[in-house]
């Protein structure tokens, strides 16, 4: 991620940024490992671990810890909160992943430049460690390293977790994906799946992050217009990768929805269009950064340009 | 359920028996039909209603409803907590059957004497609905509705549903199931694999109604030891009824465990001992039941038995 950072900005501000994510990612990394289950029955311990640890962006516990430190204008401590919402939102993701590639969805074999989870440990490992990832999930969010002090919290981050989940949000999405193969859609029924499908995560993941930190109503409000403004732009620039890069940069496997006849922003707009949109949601996403504290805004911004600027 | 009730006890015991649990089923179906989604995109919503209503013994929110009750001691109004504990804890039940029967799993064609999900609505769809429905479990779990008045229940019982449906739980004890196909367990590991797998989660039933009431330390000690040995006893006669019953009495596919070559109760100890040890099981969780105030005991005890002697 660090790469398309230093691009995008100059001189300290760039490396101040490459430091942050760096910083972040390591923790991150590290705080998975040491929670997530290590001898599980059945094997389904190594399938989560599969599916969570050694890959990833890692963008939406990033995105967790950004709108965090934006309001907080702090360190999170290392038991803060923040960090079991910034857990629970990327297991929420690792999880859909594996389900998604499952034979009977995607039925893909790569991921995160490895095997899928059901191509290394078998269907049916596959669909339990995604069902077991995403009650963890919701153990994380009611933790009593901290939930018991926090009630409150745990219960206003679970119940946005919750809906970008379910029916309404991402499970929604993807049943909606898998009605319109081969159909055509206007624009605003493909935002709407997006909004749903990858939209409801991302943005859950800012809100999140600025909930655990306390934002006040129009902060909350500003960071809203930012989320879904950087929802919308990750999906048009993952439909733009899916059909410019290769398998091999991208980590899973490229082409696939021209070959399933999917509608997606590079078939309504083509790629020049598709990209030239992305770079209005972008303007869209810094723009509602602007209310906010000047001390907020560097790693979000950051972050949005990686999102349209990246390559995989 | 009213029948064998009825047949297990006698004059007016059994009938108040008899109308609680016909009161109650009636309250908890019209509940869940009332705030399952009823416009899901992409046909989820039909597939989600189709998993959970018209079917299902509702054994799970029965044990919710009646620990409640063993402590409260009065009718639960309403919007009480305890009608979202009971109905979460169905909608973890009833998205653990979508994913059982899907192909890759048990490829079960039948359950609650319906077609099962995946025949009716294909495997994709099936997928994304017990997905959506486990999250939707922990979305009751922390609905406005009643968890921002009581927070720090809602912690506590997402908490319990999160450990009962996980890794360590339910998911946990379907991997050891898979990883057991073909192998002689010894009664120690078959024990340990069915309190996770089905165990778990009639624990919580039992936990998750007696939290909602307040109860204290040493009342949910009690209805742990009744729901440990009704959860035991519910797998041994379940292993009973798949070796003894026909399929259109069970509502599923019977004879399967031989079939699958699964160890089983009925493969350990034969039918007469298996049955013998249910009947065991049913008097120690009636026992821990004698420590309880006498108002308490009758709808538990009336559960217990019907479980042990149910004919599907």
């Amino acid at each position: 991620m660090s790469d398309a950072v230093v691009s995008t900005a100059s001189g300290a501000d760039a490396q101040a940024m490459t430091d942050w994510i760096g910083r972040r990612l390591a923790q991150m990394e590290a705080w998975l490992a040491a929670r997530l289950p290590a001898d599980a029955p059945g094997g389904l311990a190594e399938a989560m671990r599969y599916a969570v640890l050694d890959g990833g962006k890692r963008l939406r516990p990033l995105l967790v810890l950004a709108a965090w430190e934006a309001v907080a204008d702090a360190e999170p401590a290392p038991e803060a909160p923040v960090w079991w919402a910034a857990g629970a939102v990327e297991l929420i993701h690792a999880y859909s992943l594996v389900h998604d590639d499952l034979p009977c969805m995607d039925d893909d074999v790569l991921r995160r430049g490895k095997p899928t989870v059901h191509v290394r440990f078998g269907e049916a490992l596959a669909l339990l460690a995604g069902d077991a990832l995403q009650a963890l999930a919701f153990e994380w969010l009611v933790a009593p390293a901290w939930a018991q002090r926090e009630p409150a919290l745990a219960v206003a981050l679970a119940r946005e977790l919750a809906l970008a989940a379910g029916a309404g949000g991402m499970a929604g999405g993807q049943a909606i994906d898998l009605a319109v193969v081969g159909q055509r859609m206007d624009q605003a029924a493909l935002e709407d799946m997006h909004r749903r499908k990858t939209g409801a995560l991302l943005l859950a993941s800012v809100r999140m992050g600025a909930l655990s930190a306390g934002a006040d109503a129009a902060t909350l409000a500003a960071l809203d217009r930012y989320g879904r403004a950087l929802g919308l732009a990750f999906q048009v620039i993952d439909d733009v990768l899916d059909a410019t890069a290769d398998s091999a940069t991208l980590g899973k496997t490229a082409g696939k929805d021209a070959r399933a006849d999917k509608p997606t922003f590079v078939s309504l707009l083509g790629v020049g269009s598709a990209r030239a949109y992305a770079e209005r949601l972008l303007a869209e996403a810094l723009a509602a950064l602007a209310g906010l504290p000047a001390h907020a805004t560097p790693r979000l911004a950051a972050l949005a340009r990686w999102v349209v600027q990246r390559q995989h």
